[in-house]
Order: C-alpha cells, then structure tokens, then sequence
C-alpha cells in the first residue's frame, strides 16, 4: 500500500492511499478517513461508493462527512468506482467501463479480466484496511450516492451478516428495469437475467429486507428520477414493512449539494447503529 | 446577470452567476449561497475570498460552509480571484496574473487594464449583489484563505464602515516582507513600496487595529508558513491588543481540510456579530 497523501481534517486523518488489487487486476486508489478516535481504539466503519464518472475523491472533498465522522467517532472509506489503467477495458459512454463498474463481478468479455467490483469492495479493499488502519471489522455500515448507492444497497441485501447499517442517497433503485442497469448488466453479465436478480436492490428488497432501519433520501427535482426508479424501492421497502424513512426531499436535484445536505443525517444514522453493537 | 446553474443545498440555494465587469473588464463568475432564513427577509453576507489558482468554485465545493451557513442564517458570496480570458493578462507563475490577482487595483503594465480586483470585491460585486439577492447590505462579514486571507484582512483594515466582521485562514500576513507579495506587489503597483503599505495586513494590523475581534486560524504544519509570516499578524495583534484570537493548530496543513475543519467556527464568529448589528 502506498500513501499518495494525508491531510489532518477535523482532528483526524484524510490519507489517500493505493495499491495492487488482485480482484481488479491493475492498481486501485482508495481514501480512509480516521476520526480523532481512531487514535484511542478501533471505530467503526462507512463504506461510501460514489456514482458514475467519479473516482474516490468526488465524496472525499464535495459531502463534508469528515466533520460528521470526527463528531460520530467513525472512520469513512471511499473507493474508486471501476477499475482503471490503460489496459483495462473502456467504452466511449460515460455509464460504461471505467467510471462506471456498477459494483458486479464481470463474466464477460472485455470486462471479466478487471471488473470485480462487488468482490474488490466486499473483499479485497476490507481486508487492505482492517490490516493497516484502526478499524472495528465487526462494525461496518454501508452507504453511496447514485449507482453508489445501488452497490450499497446491493452489498448490504446480500451480506447483511457483513454490513451491520444501510442507507443510500439517490440510489439506482431498479437496475433491471432501467438503462442505468440493462445496459451495463447485460454487457457485464450477459443475457442472462436471472444473473442479474441479485444486483437490483427493489427485487432483493421485496425478496427479504434488512436486518437494521435503512435510511433513503432522495432529491424530488433529481434529473434523473426516470432512471433511478425510486418509486420501486419505496414501494418495496413499504411492502415489506422494511423499518426505516424513505425521504422525497423537496427541491433537491442529483448533485453533491444533496450528498452533503443530508450527510449529517446519514453518519448519525449509521453511528447509532455501528456504535450499538 | 447571467445564471449558470442553481442547486438546493441545506434548504437554502447555492447559485453560480456571470456578468460583465467595469472593473475589471472581462466577464466574471461568481457564487452566492442563501441560506433558508433569505426566504424570509434580508440577510447579513460573509464575502470568501479564495487563494492562488482558485476560482469562486473551490470553496464553494470543499470547505463545507453552506451546512454552517445555513445554520447561522448568513449569506455567503465566492467571488473569483481575478480576471481572466483570452485578452487578460498572464504570467507563467501559478502565482502572478490570472487566479492571482492580490485583491489590488493594478496601476501598472500590463496588468492595470484588467486587474481591479481591489475594487472589484469592495464596489462592484456588492452593487451587484444587493441588487439582486435578499442580503443586508449592513451587516457585511469577510474572510478568505491564504491570498484571499490577505485579501480579506486588508479589505476589513482599510474598510472597517463596510466590513463589521473579519477573520482569515492561513493568511499571506505580510505581503511588503515575503515573496507572496513583493513580487506581486511590485508587478502590479510598480515600485515605490509606499503604495504597497495599504495592502499588508501586518502593518495595517499595527496602525490601527479592527473595531470587532478578528479570528484566525493557521496549520502548523502548513508547508507555506515561511511565505505566509503568521508570526508577523500575531505579534501586530497582540501589540495592539487586538480583540480576537490567533490561533495555531497542531498538525493542519494549508489544504482546504484545514479550511474546512475550522469553517464552522468562523461562521459562528462572523454570524454573531453580524446578527448583532
């Protein structure tokens, strides 16, 4: 693992780290932010995946998380989105290949080779950061925006016994019924759709819930609501009598200002649940 | 007045403008955040001004301030930090020319035909603002980053029936004495260093102090501290017996982490005198 930088923020540490990934085959980039905490015992954990075309910086410098972690005593995580690197695989749309690893493990050509997010995120990058930071393993929680958001939630449905909290902001709610989903799981995942069931997080929603209240904001002028398909989780998540809010915030569009005008909400979220383990 | 994009954030409205300047003679970009309590009535504006190489949009995305601001129930306004464009004079140096521009009214070539930003931020933007947004044009707070610290200290120095409060991060403290400064000082006013005392804030510091207590803060581990000479504005302060606070903070660097770590505090200062008035 190599330091690229690290900056005190908030009493703690933002460091931006890389490394060798062996699921994604090339090397990978990465921030951690530790708290103040982290320097008297392990703390808690947030996964945070960013949406298409960012990288791990976006979130790490546009939500303003590290003042709500400092105060929550938990550390944040903020991966890349894809695999990168000129030998690996790109495609001229912006919500395709690099930028845009939509959390799956490829199966097809000419992804398979690198795209192995689901496993880089689930597996590898967790093991990286529990060995070289101060970390509690037992308490991870899980969050993203956008097709961020439809990886946290796909984690989280599918491991509930990994990721202990939950929550998304403007997540891809509907993959396989949306072209922000039928376009890149299909040339992922091939024709087969029944591959991609466990990658759309209304279907697993509906399927079995959560085991801890799942926290859902989303932004009621977001230019995207047509792909996003929010009205398929929501309709889940109260079917399912799923504990939790599914908030429609009035206004809001799809962008970072959204993010970090309801980050606050999401680390206490998370920190209420984590730390209560 | 042109808009370039608005989006709801903390139930205010972060907006990013254009307009053609007298000033400075070229078309201008700035950002304005209105916090929710604008809907209501007018409200007091903290002017940020930025340092070398930024824009009005780097503070506006990294430092957090719109959570703060909306909190406190102030306005804030990201201007550029200088003129720019095709006809706009530029130097190879990061820090001379474009998104360089001291806050000064340039009097010498070629520089003197764009590079007003002195009178820029204290005359015609406000004009601008006032005019179009729901602001009190009373109660006017500044602050700004490492330039735009400079910038800020000098404007509320010379300035004080227009600035009722003042703070900075990381400030250029003594530009007459450094090489951010001297050099700049010298392109843009010429050499006869009787017209640069106007712009340093350590010696306007020393003359005649500021009618309301001024903050600032500054990394110790800032790798720019030999430029910056914080050691010159605290020994002016406390030889005027300035009421404020200067303080020095263990281990931040000159990122925009350090400047967010401390932009809630700087809100609340400005925001209670402010709100006083």
């Amino acid at each position: 693992m190599k330091t690229l930088s690290e900056n005190v923020a908030f009493g703690g540490m933002q460091g931006v780290y890389s490394h060798t990934s062996d699921a994604c085959n090339c090397e990978m980039t990465f921030a951690v932010y530790l708290p103040p905490a982290a320097k008297e015992g392990p703390v808690p954990v947030l996964w945070y995946l960013s949406g298409l075309t960012c990288t791990h910086e976006n979130a790490m410098v546009k939500t303003g998380a590290q003042a709500w972690a400092a105060k929550a005593g938990i550390a944040l995580v903020f991966p890349d989105t894809s695999p990168r690197g000129e030998g690996v695989a790109d495609d001229e749309a912006f919500d395709l290949g690099q930028g845009a690893g939509f959390y799956v493990d490829a199966t097809q050509k000419p992804w398979a080779p690198h795209f192995s997010m689901w496993s880089y995120i689930r597996e590898e990058l967790p093991k990286l950061v529990f060995r070289n930071f101060n970390l509690n393993e037992q308490a991870q929680g899980i969050t993203g925006h956008s097709m961020g958001g439809h990886g946290a939630l796909t984690l989280a449905l599918n491991h509930p016994e990994q990721y202990i909290s939950a929550s998304a902001f403007a997540p891809i709610c509907n993959p396989t019924g949306s072209d922000w989903g039928r376009n890149q799981l299909s040339a992922y995942l091939g024709p087969d759709e029944a591959t991609w069931a466990r990658h759309d997080a209304s279907l697993l929603m509906a399927q079995h819930g959560f085991h801890s209240p799942v926290l859902i904001d989303q932004g009621a002028a977001d230019q995207f609501l047509g792909l996003l398909k929010p009205e398929k989780l929501a309709g889940a998540m109260a079917t399912r009598r799923q504990p939790g809010s599914f908030r429609m915030q009035p206004g809001y569009d799809h962008s970072y200002f959204f993010v970090a005008s309801f980050m606050e909400d999401h680390i206490r979220h998370h920190a209420e649940i984590l730390h209560a383990i």
